[in-house]
């Protein structure tokens, strides 16, 4: 039927170019949601990017708790820009589809969450995400998210 | 191995007792993420729920179109509170897990999502979610979602 | 960022050429699982395919219901030709993943599966299938499907 | 609203009891399609499972690779075992949904699906199924699954 559009290459952590990282850091200072959120870039390697944002009155469920809305925004914006550090200077992620599975209450200080690019390829790209809350210097796993984005040309910045 | 944790029937929207309307109607004005997206209860009927959203700085990605974590988390919401309309007096449904298909860009006055149980159970509910855009008196859908709820006892309020 | 990749058309199902309904036809008697599983094209419409597998020993689960992993391809087989009914003649589906919903026992005399196309696009397309089992004469929901497809350029057959 | 349901103690790969291990065992030869598959449990560790199954004529799509749906289902029934490691000698896991993103072409001798528990609990157990391709004595990854499971009670065997 097809070609594959994945590379053979699993992505690891790596160096990014200065042009990617600052088009990255402008585009997430572009989001009105993450800056609702308070959110901010706390990591940007190439195939991994770390967001956290903190508590407020203003991202909880009706018990006080991070918003389970919250958690999949983060992990959401987390894996997109995972994403972003893998394609060509021309070209963007588009999120198609994310699964997310709740684990625990999000209940803490803060919250985190780790996107990170399992494949990497031409026409998609798969990534996962990881969301924790931490509390008192202690990190605890909230949630885990598997999306898929779809890779394509831009005219202008990402 | 097991008995089945779904009944036979599958949800028809209908009227819902009074207690549990304003049981749903209490814990959605105490969920600070909807306030801060400025979100209503639009309708509430057994099996099904609808909320609305409008455009605002503050939900956007970075083209200015409600981001992708907001319109999960509308979806997320409206899918919850169905579930909550199929459920004893004396129990709430957990967000287990969800899968959402982002279909086009969401790009609109005001978000709206739909959320709709399709397996009520004893042990877990199944719902989907779709998500509109309205922009001059039309709808066009954005995004749909399928929703693992797991029902729990509850101590007090929903 | 981008240009949308879907068209605004919903699918309907509709009339599909000849030559599309004999490739699809050929590629089905090509899959040796469905050879295995004793599978069938139902139905094939523009939009819509319809597959249907008789209960077997070697088709079970350890107590001799429909094994999920046979509802899960009967279902993956349903979307992906219902997704092959919409794309140019020199073009192919891929399943980019899917989620499914296991919603009742499957326990049946057949197992029967309804892809849909749910939002045809140029690079993706979303599908949805049903699951179903039949006995005497009566049919009862069993699983339900959410499917990414990206569309591929094809040297031969499908 | 609720308490969790999940243990705050990830699973690690360890000892089983030998009740437990032949418990799955029988269960695993009582599933027709894992025998039609031919199918073998390859590891069986607390919270870790692997399974294996040869290429043959009756389980490929129209290429002649493995078919999507044996890849599924074979991760299905890893991701199955492994959470029926970790739950209590009267209990089950029953499969509520899974996810799968199709990483690359399934083309090789072996299939090879390692399914392993990300979170037990008393209600859900979330597991993570990887599947691999094996050929001349080198492994891939073809596919990623993410599951939930429902504990059972059951009355007799697993």
């Amino acid at each position: 039927m097809t070609s594959s559009n994945a590379s053979a290459v699993p992505a690891e952590p790596g160096s990014l170019s200065a042009a990617r990282a600052d088009a990255i850091a402008t585009s997430f200072s572009r989001q009105g949601l993450m800056t609702t959120f308070g959110a901010s870039l706390r990591r940007v390697d190439r195939g991994e990017v770390e967001l956290a944002m903190p508590w407020s009155d203003g991202v909880t469920q009706q018990h006080g708790f991070f918003h389970g809305g919250a958690v999949g925004a983060l992990a959401d914006s987390a894996c997109g820009y995972a994403a972003l550090t893998m394609v060509g200077e021309d070209e963007a992620g588009l999120t198609a589809e994310y699964k997310i599975n709740l684990l625990s209450p999000a209940q803490g200080e803060r919250l985190v969450a780790v996107g990170r690019v399992l494949k990497p390829g031409r026409t998609l790209i798969v990534a996962q995400g990881d969301v924790y809350v931490e509390q008192d210097g202690r990190r605890k796993q909230v949630a885990t998210m598997l999306m898929t984005l779809c890779v394509v040309k831009t005219l202008g910045h990402v």
